[in-house]
């Protein structure tokens, strides 16, 4: 078979492994909807499995329902090279996000066991249970519960929109809740010299690019989250109180605003490594067109590869915020700090991939993950880590993701060839 | 019955017809909540016209829901003198602002009954109806209707929390929405002498008074609004989204009231009068603390004894929303101008006013309104008004809001001294 004949034969699988899965997950109003631990991330596992066997792979279920999959490598002692993602969705999310990286995995197995590929150590395709947090609050279930990392707290989370809790999803889906909140890994960490997970790009960088249309991972971002502040002013009438009577709460939380971007710009010329967003930002119920607004409660979502631009910037925020409280006659109320940590890429890793891209002749550049993946709990767990982005159109975590199968195919050639010289 | 025990009468007759209102109004969670032509103020109205049966007052009820109590003059051929306000409050508002003007009304009433005060021309009690507009949006809507200039525009605004339009309100309250978009007035403006409205003050000048502390007024401001107006960005991924790709709504929106902000202190120094108000100011339901908010909703509230200021004012906020929206990528959209025009006391009356509060020996000062008033609808229909003001405290348009009975009391005994020697 040509080259040529293969890599259509590759594109044409994986095209048939999108419309398969996507057939089965539609949601009845819009995009998909593919629940962590639901019927649907079930369906996609047992289609995956199928697969599996079509192509002689080994099968395994860790005890948190995580799968793996398994080419067999010609010296099984060495720790296998593992890639993959995950099969949920957020609800009436679009057909990438975490898809992507199954479809790849799958893809270079199919295409491994297309030219007879024996590999020197085990190759493993990975399909992390829920990773992501819209269904019930907590990201990255699954490989936290591998790691032994899940807590009793985080099973008793309730769903978005029904009366269940995590634990009662687990069993439904066929597991057992004990088993999630073990302490010791589901799984050997040791066994795995590196992973490499491919995703979506979830901003446009790599989509405005004309040659680079997959990007090497430079390191997934930490953030520094509070999910629910308040500025409070004083509430009095739009009409009868003049400007040096008032206490306005939006004006106050206005200027915070604008002096934390104005920061924010600063800091990035001098090359920090920062995002800035205030999501949230609610008037109280009773705030009416002809009320002086007396509060405001509002999130504050950071990010940054580096923790310590994550801790100063913080800083620089709550004094900010107490500087125009003084000013103003407000005060500022900041609810407890939330922090997930930044994961490092392995260097050794990241250069192979780059070579990898170099060998297969694609062109690729280095970007940072805003987001946070999987990959940040292998990491954690002490797993060489490096992810591979694809660009993708109109954003993520939307019904309206898209992504081009010719971009894919580069992202999965890039990831087929790192897996398959990593031992040359 | 001695001039002291008749004050002592009338001020108990007040605090029983405060309290008895305050009874049926609690909001479940605090304050006051009677909205126009809602449930309670229909029992407002019913209340007041059980009083008046027993004061023996003729009652009526125009077309629109508004409540008049007169006690007849010996020349029944005279226009009236009216007094009164509204009976609707704000959301969780507090229990003064219109109640007070209702309850001096009709204060005064029993007055002249237990005196068996006949006097010269008829003297009128008017209940408005849905004065507020933070229901709907729109303000005085029942004496705009009375005077035949409420639109079918109007009708169709929505509540402010449920799916329900103005007119749907009218009708459950037992009106006939066509009824209220009459062009001709519902009643006749020429037979009305003079109109005082007495309000509690709803800034904080007259409190700060150790002697004065009821006002007169000179003038009330006009407004200029919008009720719901919208910033339109780009929702995305809050930690893959770098700063210059994104359209962030909640930024681009404090960015133009800082601009504002600025101009506003400018106008105020080289003397124009005018207040500005961002008083209701959310993200879409579906933001979240991870997505770059693509979309606010806000009100505008601007007031000015000069409507040239807010016109001028309107045109430097649309100029700098489109200057603003070029700049960050986003579209400001802003829903109908809603204007409620300036508004002249009559100097005559202003100066019979200032003589009654002489002669009843009680000391009083000028003071501007900065809220508008029915009395504005009122003075727009050619009538000649006034406003009485009495100090209260924490404001107005919320919960908070307090008034103590004794100056309540003075103010009244000024509403019915100008009344009772209008004729003089």
């Amino acid at each position: 078979m040509s080259e040529q004949r293969l890599r259509e034969g590759a594109r044409a699988f994986a095209e048939k492994v999108f419309n398969d899965i996507r057939e089965f997950s539609k949601d009845p109003v819009r995009g998909i909807s593919r629940q962590g631990y639901g019927p649907l991330e079930n369906q996609a596992h047992e289609y995956l499995k199928n697969i599996a066997r079509e192509l002689n792979l080994e099968i395994k279920v860790d005890r948190c329902g995580n799968l793996f999959l398994t080419l067999p490598g010609k010296d099984r002692s060495l720790p296998c090279y593992m890639t993959g993602s995950h099969a949920d969705s957020v609800p009436q999310g679009g057909h990438y996000d975490g898809l992507a990286g199954v479809v790849a995995a799958i893809t270079t197995l199919w295409w491994m066991r297309k030219i007879g590929f024996e590999p020197q150590r085990d190759v493993t395709m990975v399909v992390f249970r829920m990773e992501e947090s819209s269904w019930f609050g907590k990201a990255y279930v699954g490989s936290l519960a591998m790691a032994g990392q899940l807590t009793a707290e985080d099973l008793a989370l309730k769903h978005r929109s029904k009366d269940q809790t995590l634990a009662e999803a687990v069993r439904e889906a066929g597991f057992n809740p004990e088993d999630m909140v073990r302490t010791d890994p589901a799984i050997d960490f040791s066994k795995i010299a590196a992973f490499t997970e491919l995703h979506i790009e979830q901003g446009p960088t790599l989509d405005s690019q004309k040659k680079a249309r997959v990007g090497i991972v430079t390191g997934i971002r930490g953030n520094l989250r509070h999910k629910t502040c308040r500025c409070i002013g004083v509430t009095a009438h739009s009409g009868a109180v003049d400007k040096q009577y008032r206490h306005d709460a939006v004006l106050a939380m206005s200027d915070l605003l604008m002096k934390m971007e104005r920061h924010w710009a600063e800091w990035l010329v001098r090359g920090e490594d920062l995002v800035f967003t205030v999501g949230v930002f609610n008037t109280a119920p009773s705030a009416a067109i002809a009320i002086i607004p007396g509060e405001v409660s509002f999130s504050v979502d950071m990010r940054s590869l580096s923790m310590d631009t994550l801790d100063r910037f913080h800083k620089l925020l709550v004094a900010e915020a107490n500087a125009t409280g003084a000013d103003r006659g407000v005060t500022f109320e900041f609810d407890r700090t939330l922090v997930c940590k930044a994961a490092d890429v392995d260097p050794e890793l990241f250069e192979h991939l780059k070579a990898a891209a170099k060998k297969a002749d694609i062109e690729v550049m280095d970007i940072p993950s805003g987001a946070g993946h999987d990959s940040a709990v292998m990491a954690d767990m002490g797993v060489p880590i490096t992810m591979i982005f694809v660009a993708n159109q109109d954003g993520s975590h939307n019904w309206k993701e898209k992504m081009k199968l010719d971009d894919f195919m580069l992202g999965t050639e890039v990831l087929f060839t790192a897996i398959s010289t990593y031992d040359d």
